[in-house]
């Protein structure tokens, strides 16, 4: 985002109705800007001056908020050059950043280099390049990875001259795992297919955008969840499409008259926890939202995403398995199960699509990685994937039995617990008034990871308050102290 | 694609201009969308009743149509429910199909279940389940590929419990890698690029999608080369943009006066090696498109994917190595220097855009795969890849020596052949008025697989008549018998 965006997107956002002094007004919505990632290590901050005039604010004030953000290390001012946004996001795995001879990543581009849906899209990221430790969510455990067993299989495949394995995919995939993951399918989830209905994919991201391409037309409008997953609302606004976000009470999703009256094209939820408030899809909510979608004719797409870990119940069966009239599209990947490394995931297609999404995807993406494929498929059949799911399944069980005991040790019955019952993460409820995101601020300044709840709604002013806390990356040994540190930051809060 | 649609493309493209009789114009047209992959096995066509309604002609007339194509296998008669498309692809790795009890992949979706874009994408398939043997283009022989240095390197790492290599990529990819991409291109192909500019793709498709999303908007116009690689048209048009084919000479891509006069927001070129012709690009012609490009602020995606495989010449150097301006974007891929299974591409972007890409690649895709961008980063920085490369290019040098050897026995000078200086893969030109469609359908009936010329280009009537030879992919034992074969096939057209 270069100056010029980054001042029109200020003035967007620079609230006139908030009732707090222009001075503190301004300096939230640039730390939101950098901790969201809106605004990129290296992006220039506009001018003083200029801001000023385009917010129609004394000088001084934005002289001040500057200030302010230098000394809290968010900008550095360049040598008689203007203001600069430090790099916060720690980009552990880049070597790359800091070379010396190039002057930033960040937006540099001017704003007539990107197309509109790609300036959209660089001023709303939602991934993070930090992939570990308390309390990152939505990350498995990679130390647990079963990397024994895993090479064995694959040292004995590729002992074999696996040269099959080595070319392009064929459409749909490599046979042996589609016919393995409709049969672990239909013993786990309760999914009715056939291996033709099996179309091997990258990953969620990628089941979402071969959807979006294959179901809708740009200007199509799609239903998501409020709040949902950040990756959900980015690739479908670049695909062209309309989001309406629909509300989500404890039940799962809930349209009201208004918005069944005039029907999406694609609805996207995930019933078996939703993202990220956690919360299973009741029964009568499912049976809505099948008959609603065979009576308008309507696309589901269920992002069952990490439905195999559940602590206190048994996981309801997918909506796939209770549609009659095929309409549900069923998206799962093994990123929560082993890695995200692995780049493994697919999609459950109704009968009729199958030809249709098994093309496309060999077409769209030309895919290959069918050595990883092989083992996985041998992995999955030999009984492998189903006792790691159980063993570390007690392992996530036992570090989220330490995080909540560690949120009653310090804040009792003063703080709610949300959606804890599954997945890999849980929800922390902060009094309403509370803004989660610089208590996340101020936790990644001492160290600790966090992620700000209201940031998952598209509609802010309706957000609730909350930090969500990912607990199966980290041991009970790494989970106490960090709790301990953010429990301090969160008390200065309350 | 149903028989409701298929029809409606059947009376498109069922050109009453030609002068030949109905029954041979209708045959051709079936014919050329099984083999183009537009039908795909199972389709049923339309009953011979409608047809004939639709197209005007005799109701008998379809009927001899559809027993011609039955008896040399392209359809066969469902029991009393239609005529249905043979399997003729040969999914050779999908050990799915035919498992008795699904009706069929193929496109049984009904017209209204897909979208407009969806529709047109799987119409004009262009990727072929068919990887290996004489003659398929565009890919590498993969029992070349060094498995054994590469498992060395890979239980290196693994041994060294890579758990950081097993989440989510950072935005732009594993590090060291970018390093090794850029101090690679840098001598080889004299591309100019810090690490920071390398985004790392899972290969050329990935590259020209997510140049498309960020650079151009739904509606905006695109440059392609006619003709051109089919994974360049069908990701643009899914993308929203419009296509404008843009004629190639000797020289390479030649806007006429017309054209340049409506400049277009991105430009995709091959200059290397053009795809599929295969000529190298003249210098004066990357100077006249660097000039315009930097005149009318559009971009250039440079397409360089086999340029390391030159036999006759020194390559010359990238485009993006002369552009002054920062308006080039360099895609490339191991696809065919070590083998397309491990899905590992990149992108070289001007610095401007540098941070835009990085980020917006790991926000669309969610990419990993580090495991193998660790062993493909020591693997380049060891050597191993220039030394690889310089193997196999003797290696295939031979092949294409012998796959013209053998031209030149049975045809002389009679035929042309065309592009073979470079890349994988010869251009066998035919006599105008010879219909390439068919050469293809008849040496694939005896189990030789080339690719027709003519489909290749958008518009089809301005379309050069010959086949599309691949000759890296086998040796010279496989390729003297399977020409003998391809030759005598020929030889009925001539």
């Amino acid at each position: 985002m270069d100056a010029f965006i980054l001042s029109e997107w200020l003035q967007q956002h620079f609230a006139p109705s908030d009732d707090s002094p222009a001075y503190h007004r301004l300096y939230r919505l640039i730390c939101r800007a950098i901790l969201e990632g809106h605004l990129g290590a290296g992006a220039r901050l506009p001018s003083t001056r200029d801001l000023a005039a385009d917010l129609g604010i004394a000088r001084n004030t934005v002289l001040q908020v500057y200030d302010q953000l230098a000394e809290e290390g968010y900008v550095h001012a360049g040598v008689g050059r203007g203001t600069y946004v430090e790099d916060i996001r720690q980009d552990l795995l880049d070597p790359v950043d800091g070379g010396g001879d190039a002057p930033a990543a960040g937006y540099a581009a001017p704003a007539h280099d990107l197309s509109q849906r790609g300036r959209r899209l660089v001023s709303s990221l939602g991934f993070s390049n930090r992939q570990a430790g308390a309390f990152m969510p939505g990350i498995p455990d990679v130390r647990e990875f079963p990397l024994k067993t895993w090479s064995r299989i694959q040292n004995r495949q590729w002992r074999a001259g696996p040269w099959d394995l080595m070319r392009y995919a064929p459409a749909g995939g490599y046979g042996p795992l589609r016919q393995a993951i409709s049969d672990y399918l239909g013993s786990a989830r309760s999914v009715r297919s056939t291996a033709q209905q099996v179309v091997m994919t990258t990953g969620i991201h990628q089941g979402i955008d071969v959807a979006a391409r294959l179901l809708c037309d740009p200007g199509d409008t799609v239903w998501v969840e409020e709040p949902a997953y950040w990756g959900v609302r980015n690739l479908l606004t670049s695909s062209g499409l309309r989001l309406v976000p629909i509300r989500v009470d404890d039940e799962g999703i809930w349209p009201g008259e208004a918005e069944r009256a005039r029907p999406p094209r694609l609805i996207v939820v995930a019933p078996s926890h939703q993202y990220p408030l956690g919360m299973v899809m009741s029964l009568a909510r499912r049976h809505m939202l099948l008959d609603y979608a065979r009576q308008v004719s309507c696309w589901i797409l269920e992002d069952d995403y990490d439905s195999e870990f559940r602590y206190d119940t048994r996981p309801l069966s997918s909506l796939q398995g209770m549609d009659e009239a095929g309409r549900v599209l069923y998206a799962g990947s093994f990123s929560k199960t082993l890695c995200p490394g692995l780049r493994v995931g697919f999609l459950v297609v109704p009968r009729a699509l199958a030809g249709a999404f098994a093309d496309s995807v060999a077409e769209l993406y030309r895919e290959g990685n069918m050595m990883t494929h092989a083992v996985l498929a041998d992995f999955i059949r030999e009984g492998h994937l189903s006792s790691h799911i159980r063993r570390v399944r007690r392992r996530y069980a036992e570090r989220r039995a330490c995080l909540i005991d560690e949120i009653r040790r310090h804040f009792g019955d003063a703080l709610d617990v949300v959606g804890g019952e599954a997945g890999l993460h849980l929800i922390l409820a902060l009094p309403d008034g509370v803004d989660d995101t610089l208590v996340v601020r101020d936790a990644l300044r001492q160290g600790v990871v966090t992620r700000a709840l209201s940031t998952y709604y598209t509609e802010r002013e309706n957000a609730r308050s909350g930090l969500l806390l990912g607990y199966a990356g980290a041991t009970p040994e790494e989970i106490r102290p960090a709790f301990d540190t953010l429990a301090r930051v969160i008390g200065a809060y309350l």
